[in-house]
């Protein structure tokens, strides 16, 4: 989503040189790792957590104000080791789809938040509704507001919902920055106002 | 997907007893282990795989045509047990989304079968196109091709595409079965298809 597939992690000094992406951005990545961008990393649990410690511990970040972990679904070996050894984490971020089948991995999530002691700053519903770029018609293709209903069944904040927008899928699969390049679509509006209610909420914990 | 989320696992004589879903279906699933449908599984790889074994091993089975077992995306704790535990297995099917990020994934778990030995039976599209149900026109929401392209690019098969349609989550959201009830759409001629294609791919192993 980043263009960045075909990168190689080096290392400098014993510590492992992040990715500049661009001046306000550094990113590592498992896939640098591995020796063609078809390689699957064949790992059990514990190398996995072994690299997770490596990226936080033995990384030689520029100054940051955020670090931002972004964990595949579900609550296994990578989010525990997280929870585990990072330091005053700030919270965790829950994004889901609006179907139920999401709704319900997303309240899994954010027990295994609560019982490990994190703060949940809030749900984001993404693929939600569609608009058809032809007709105008609205259609919930992944139905709508199962993000906001499981935020409240939990308890949690809600930070807001994405609609499905192909400039989104696009902008991942090409690796261009959605956020910046299409603006002023409903897309772009709704993610502004989220990272507004982040931000405002991160800065009252 | 099934409407089993508030089942719970029965055992006899020491084995796990599989909850009939109908005449023609049996289930197990670590979700029957939780306590809470909200529960989540915070178990690092190892007892996943333990669980997983279970499953294979101690569990009464009734007579078998078919022992589908369904995976969280990757090449992680999971797959790696069952390519190792599982004797003969006969082949994995591939399902992805048609964009370049999803496809990217699959060609991993292309690589990965390979690697462990597995026959790749084939790979399937969902999500493939969307035709709009007010105005007819048809977007390539997540793109289209993306799935045939990898599977050729890849050397494998490729079983056929499923569009996206809004009945096959309903269903899913609802836990009702989208093949029997939903005839004649699109969806449905497309899912026959593969099945068709998947059960001559399996006889001729």
């Amino acid at each position: 989503m980043l263009g960045l597939e075909d990168h190689q992690l080096l290392s400098e000094n014993n510590k492992i040189v992040p990715v500049r992406v661009s001046e306000k951005l550094q990113v590592v990545s498992m896939a640098f790792l591995l020796p063609h961008r078809n390689s699957p990393v064949i790992w059990r649990g514990p190398m996995k957590s072994n690299a997770i410690r490596q990226f936080l511990v033995d990384t030689a970040w520029e100054p940051l104000d955020y670090l931002i972990v972004d964990l595949p679904p579900g609550t296994g070996d990578e989010a525990l080791t997280i929870a585990q050894i990072a330091p005053n984490i700030t919270g965790t971020i829950i994004v889901t789809s609006p179907q139920a089948v999401s709704t319900l991995d997303s309240s899994k999530a954010i027990t295994f938040s609560r019982d490990l002691g994190m703060e949940v700053l809030g749900v984001i519903e993404n693929m939600s509704g569609y608009i058809c770029p032809s007709c105008g018609e609205a259609v919930d293709i992944f139905g709508k507001g199962g993000g906001e209903d499981i935020a409240r069944e939990m308890g949690v904040p809600y930070l807001g919902a994405i609609p499905l927008d192909i400039d989104i899928r696009r902008s991942g699969d090409e690796g261009w920055a959605f956020v910046g390049k299409v603006k002023e679509s409903p897309a772009w509006r709704s993610i502004d106002i989220i990272i507004d209610s982040l931000l405002a909420r991160i800065e009252s914990t």
